[in-house]
């Protein structure tokens, strides 16, 4: 996924939510440190000093990387207000930090948690109407990425055209693909089939400044038919999971009929995980977030953290006028 | 699925579509003949009597089974109102047929051209509010019905409690389930997760005659976890299709990754082919319809003749006040 920051250059810096995810300072430590050792990039920590520190001696990276504190943990069930209510969490001391820096954060945390601390802390960007999660799945062409994989759960038809926009400058700036083609998820290629909010997106996605390919269906989302695929925050989350489940599924069953060794058929389910994709960004604030999945380890997470300073890099500065960035909605 | 009817039974009838799909006779004959010889199940072949007797004698079977002319064929590419206005189509002549003799209907046709004509021919149960689309997918424990898997792209919330019903229906007469669970598909297994239809549909959904598990997310369509997988037409055909796109994906990394013998994983795809599955029923007509997927070849279309041939017997007589039976809603 693009190039990466070397160590030495002057890479985006981003902040880093050391509580976040299922294991916390035991994989995000080691992951700060990865993404700054191999990839030059700047990382703040933000959690509880004490665990900080002690696996940062752990991993003999005692004053590499800066750490500042926050007493409090979202924990991994909270959501939306709930989270955004722990003022001394590392997730909302983390977001304010990397407002006030310019700095992209990364969080592994609960999803919903994430989305509603950065929107506060960050606000859209000027004419987005809703943020989106995006998610570059591999295909057997290089990535589509999938928009929205679970931001916003019932958007309107002029919404899910802003997330078109939003998607094709995503799998620019994280993929390098110069001319992203959108296509839109429905239940038929022709114009006119699909859901409501699918047949009155498709009315005003050939307005918008991007590459409209027209309707897909659900075995395009991993062909490689289009470089990103545009659909409501509900059916994205469900087809996200769905494709976790169904890779699973799909090689027990290869690994149940014995005609391939497990450990082979491991490397083809690592291609679906957190490990290789980098996290969700969430687009359409006024600031860098990838949001890693909780079972995240050092790995995934110090992906991530290249991933969101290539983003933060390439987003940089935010426009004045926001509104026309996303286009034109009818 | 279910028991298999045996030559010399009762099996209910099946009119079967002899023009439906991408094949025509050159499938649907042969699979009229296996259907009935090797399940005992009586078909009549609706369609060009000049191309069926053809085919009839090239498999040795002239005068086996009974056939039924109609003149027209409803191209594949034809849906909804198009199609019912070819009166004299194997389609629409076929479902007329069926509904006189209390027959189920079978049909790889398109599947916006067969649901439209058998709703028009058959009519709705009483008190069932839409017709839903049930798709039995292939878990590692068993089975999961999906439904709807595409029959209405745009429910309420109280046709999604109804279709939990239908769809537990289904799972006891097709598939032998005693007690079937239900699951809604969300994008969080709380309460009060979800989009405003699915958010809706679980306050209704306890208060339904069926074993309502909660929630269930896009990873569990395919895990076995619950035997009924209810959702809306338009997120479940989208899954539906998402499946076929992924096995197929995820077969052809563990092919290219060179670590299995093609032919071997062939099997595996197998399972997910209309082959396997017997195809869709149309759940909620006052009559039994089945819809096979386009490309069916005999063996899929023979699977669905039996498939039909059981849920017709399962499902006769239709009770008189249909409400009944689908459940009281909010």
């Amino acid at each position: 996924m693009g190039g990466c920051a070397r160590p030495g250059g002057t890479a985006h810096p981003v902040v880093l939510d050391a509580m976040g995810g299922d294991h916390g300072p035991a994989e995000t430590v080691p992951a700060a440190l990865a993404a700054h050792r191999d990839h030059g990039v700047p990382v703040v920590l933000v959690g509880r000093t004490g665990d900080v520190h002690r696996e940062l001696r752990r991993h003999g990276g005692a004053g590499e990387v800066e750490v500042l504190h926050a007493g409090e943990v979202v924990p991994m069930a909270e959501r939306g207000a709930g989270a955004a209510a722990r003022r001394d969490s590392s997730l909302v001391v983390g977001c304010a930090l990397a407002r006030r820096r310019n700095a992209a954060l990364v969080s592994a945390g609960s999803t919903g948690a994430v989305v509603t601390c950065a929107v506060r802390a960050f606000g859209r960007r000027a004419g987005v109407l809703r943020p989106a999660l995006a998610v570059a799945l591999p295909t057997p062409a290089g990535f589509t990425v999938l928009v929205d994989a679970g931001g916003t759960a019932d958007p309107t038809a002029e919404m899910l055209a802003q997330f078109a926009v939003l998607g094709a400058s995503y799998a620019r700036n994280a993929l390098g693909v110069p001319d992203p083609s959108v296509g839109l998820l429905s239940i038929g290629t022709e114009r006119g089939k699909g859901n409501r909010l699918a047949r009155e997106a498709a009315e005003l996605l050939p307005g918008m400044p991007v590459r409209f390919h027209g309707n897909v269906e659900g075995h395009d989302v991993l062909s490689g038919r289009v470089d990103v695929i545009v659909t409501d925050g509900f059916t994205g989350n469900v087809v996200l999971k769905n494709i976790e489940g169904c890779v699973r599924t799909t090689l027990d069953m290869v690994a149940a009929a014995g005609i391939a060794p497990p450990g082979r058929l491991a490397e083809v389910a690592r291609l679906y995980t957190a490990d290789t994709h980098g996290g969700a960004a969430l687009l359409g604030l006024a600031g860098t977030v990838v949001v890693g999945h909780g079972s995240s380890r050092a790995t995934a997470i110090a992906r991530a953290c290249v991933v969101a300073s290539e983003l933060g890099a390439a987003e940089r500065p935010v426009p004045a006028d926001g509104r026309a960035s996303v286009g034109p909605v009818a």
